[in-house]
């Protein structure tokens, strides 16, 4: 291989020429280990491409100098030495792969802060390039970050998009794993990078709940999952914009015990050098996030995010962050798809005043009688743009998360950090004022009286900030609250649906 | 050993006299194994009851012959045998060791559902006798059946009472765990012999997280922690009423890490014949209740029964029975311990209609500077009489136990079993009338146009019941939900604490 250049936090590709006969796709053709001159050292699963040609990727989590060395059984591909150099991350790139940060929440590898605010297009790789882009494009100009699609294709209500072209290529006996389709997953590659380039990570739900015999996906062997596994891995690994969800509605394959999950998230957990977000998505039976393999808990659960005291009581359980990746969508369809845009941002900031994080999903259906869940396209609910401004929310906080600050006492549901900054949102209908209160809570710094603060009003629907006309300085701190009693309670724009951000001065 | 009679669930007793010098209680003087004439075989530790007499209990389950033959390294208490008859059970005796029963809920070994409705004691056993004994008639009187106390002193606040006995032997070096205080642990033993002859199942704290360094006995290491648990198990073990709850407030001793606990909790289950309920109870981090030795949830956090459709959620986590052991008490003390009584009825009948159970605290300050939940005595609160209801309620059920119906769909958060019977909690404040409406749910019989039902309505708070003048027919029935239009809505006294239970006639 000649040296190339290559940047921090981008897949940097070594490519190798193979043996004559392709090496079946359920061996590991090669694996690499690339090492940095400061030492660290990470060996990634390489993949067959196509006729003789064979890659293995990294992004190259730090600057300098690397090396790589292939070991494989076939002598083609093994002992294959090279040299590279990593350029630091061009300022208008990447900020790396997303992992757990402050134990509730998620920062890039370079410790920017990421928010998610996702959406949900299950079927999406599987439409024409024109509905593909289009989901993209509004998708992006919404503002939402992340996005959960599915790799094999949906069957079933509502899907109208049959696929052209299947991940494996098919024999008489069914699906022959060993034998990826590559302008599939070449494609698959391209869609990530296209995410990725429009600032939106890829959920990538790596099984698929839904084919119910319709294409035969769903059974695979174990070995055969396996297979698939270290190939999807090895091949989008290197892309900083991928999370892993193993499955959406996992509990919807009633022949699959719960312990093959965990194994399929064990090895995924063992063979990902890159260390992405791992995680897995329920349907009525929560999987145990308190498995070590799980990075953040995934949960359907619309109801936990409807009222205030619910989604935060998750945190508890898994001490992990906590995605509520379903919880009901914008449309007109059945009970789990007719919220109204107010219901489900409102939703939305129930959740993040529960120190959680919500995915989005639109279900009008549309001309082709499928849904934006199912194939994309334009958004055309009232919510996205909202859920846009609550992402600038967040994306605009002075601290790296927030957190229920006095969890299981405190009914309005303050989260932020101890003296630094808090959040309050009030519900669909604010009162007319608000007195200026805040919790104390258990850790961080004790607020003082002296302390002073400035206050936001966010009109979470009318997507307006105002900033309060004077401080709010407290004059009575007790063991459990404090209080601001020289201010006039804040005035409020009545019946709106009002947060409030409180932030230090 | 002579052969005496014994009764099916209730301790029968083997004693053998031991060496001159008595075997320390960290090492275990011997094992007896139980062979009912079925096959079925139990085996037991035996314990040290003073000078030389050895003891080896068994509660057994069936009726019959027993034989057993034990094994010790101690020649004197090696290879005995002996036989006994097991007679049924009286029929007004105990009805066995309760277990889980119906993933949620709980029942006596011969199949009788068993309703917790507890109390809590800490220091209960470490009181004067006339105050153990008030402490125990009072809750009996008010119709309360379950007690969590701990076997070690507390210490801290609201303590007054030092103990007079302690369970160890005590040695220049610190207590000597292989010395239990034999006048101790018969005092336990008679004190949860008496909780049974009441009706009241013991739920015995372990360790001690309120020590801190006052008596020292937080300070064993995890060897001596092993000797004390397996003494415990041996002696305790056939008492057919006994609950084993590993900590209150485990996470109070934060030099303990969560495995030390699992590892106990283990041994716990690995060494306990008998397969008493196991748990842990938290402070501010709870326990992972998905670990294999736990048997069902045993949680603080009053801010979950405060409102519906908070509590439920621990079910989906942890798919085990979900005891809410602490939620804040009625009392005029501090922020956790001053719940008016109706404030606490309410979240008993939440907890309930939330398909969970919870326990009874009391906290007002007594003419001792103490509290009820330190130290016992009369209860003074107006709760218990409404909750001695309660368990009424729960004992009159047709259904073994209740559960949401239609989860996360259900704003009424109904509860029962589908098509058999239904509990509504209307909260603090019943509406005037109430028109009838089950949800389907997702398991079990659907309800079909004709199915007629009774209604009960009862008073959560001033403890009476009335029986709706019409039954109720269905007409209407749809996917989720199915409505009664012949009927009239049931009128119901507005304001009151009401709950209606709806039986299928």
């Amino acid at each position: 291989m000649a040296q190339r250049t290559a940047h921090v936090h981008e897949p940097y590709e070594i490519e190798l020429t193979g043996p004559r006969t392709p090496i079946r796709a359920d061996q590991v053709p090669l694996r690499a280990e690339f090492t940095h001159e400061s030492g660290q050292a990470m060996t990634v699963l390489g993949f067959w491409d196509g006729e003789r040609r064979y890659l293995a990727r990294l992004a190259p989590p730090l600057a300098g100098t690397w090396t790589w060395r292939t070991t494989s059984a076939a002598p083609e591909l093994d002992a294959r030495t090279g040299e590279f150099t990593a350029e630091p991350a061009p300022s208008t790139g990447t900020h790396g792969i997303v992992r757990v940060a402050e134990r509730f929440h998620f920062a890039h590898a370079d410790g920017t802060p990421f928010r998610p605010v996702g959406a949900t297009v299950y079927n999406w790789i599987h439409q024409d390039e024109e509905l593909r882009s289009q989901t993209v494009d509004s998708l992006s100009e919404a503002g939402l970050n992340k996005l959960r699609f599915m790799v094999f294709p949906q069957a079933g209500g509502y899907v109208e998009h049959f696929p052209e072209l299947m991940p494996f290529e098919k024999t008489a006996d069914g699906w022959d794993v060993g034998r990826p389709v590559i302008e599939f997953f070449r494609r698959l590659d391209s869609l990530v990078a296209d995410l990725g380039a429009h600032g939106i990570e890829a959920d990538v739900l790596i099984f698929d709940a839904y084919d119910r015999g319709v294409f035969g996906l769903n059974d695979l062997t174990e070995d055969q999952d396996a297979a698939y596994l270290r190939y999807l891995v090895a091949r989008l690994g290197a892309y900083p914009n991928v999370w892993w969800s193993l499955c959406n509605e996992f509990d919807q394959m009633t022949d699959r015990p719960t312990e093959r999950w965990t194994r399929a998230g064990e090895l995924l957990a063992e063979i990902d050098a890159h260390e992405h977000l791992r995680s897995i998505h329920n349907w009525v039976e929560l999987y145990d996030y308190n498995q070590p393999w799980v990075t953040h808990a995934s949960i359907q659960n619309g109801f936990a995010t409807e009222t205030f005291g619910r989604a935060s009581l998750y945190r508890d359980v898994y001490r992990k962050p906590v995605v509520l990746d379903e919880i009901k969508y914008e449309g007109d369809t059945e009970r789990w798809g007719r919220l109204s845009a107010e219901e489900l941002v409102d939703r939305f900031w129930i959740t993040t005043s529960s120190g959680c994080y919500a995915s989005h999903g639109e279900s009008f259906v549309t001309e082709s009688a499928s849904l934006h869940i199912v194939e994309g396209g334009r958004l055309r609910g009232r919510s996205p743009a909202r859920l846009g401004f609550l992402r600038q929310v967040l994306d605009g906080l002075k601290v790296p998360g927030l957190d229920p600050i006095d969890k299981w006492d405190d009914p309005a549901c303050v989260v932020g950090r101890p003296r630094e900054q808090y959040l309050v949102y009030l519900g669909r209908e604010a009162p007319a004022e608000w007195t200026f209160r805040l919790p104390q809570g258990h850790d961080g710094d004790r607020l003082e009286v002296g302390d002073a603060f400035e206050i936001q009003i966010i009109d979470t629907w009318n997507m307006t900030i105002a900033t309060a006309p004077e401080q709010f300085v407290l004059t009575d701190v007790q063991r459990n609250d404090a209080y601001a009693t020289g201010n006039n309670p804040l005035a409020l724009p009545a019946g709106e649906a009002i947060a409030l951000l409180i932030t230090r001065a």
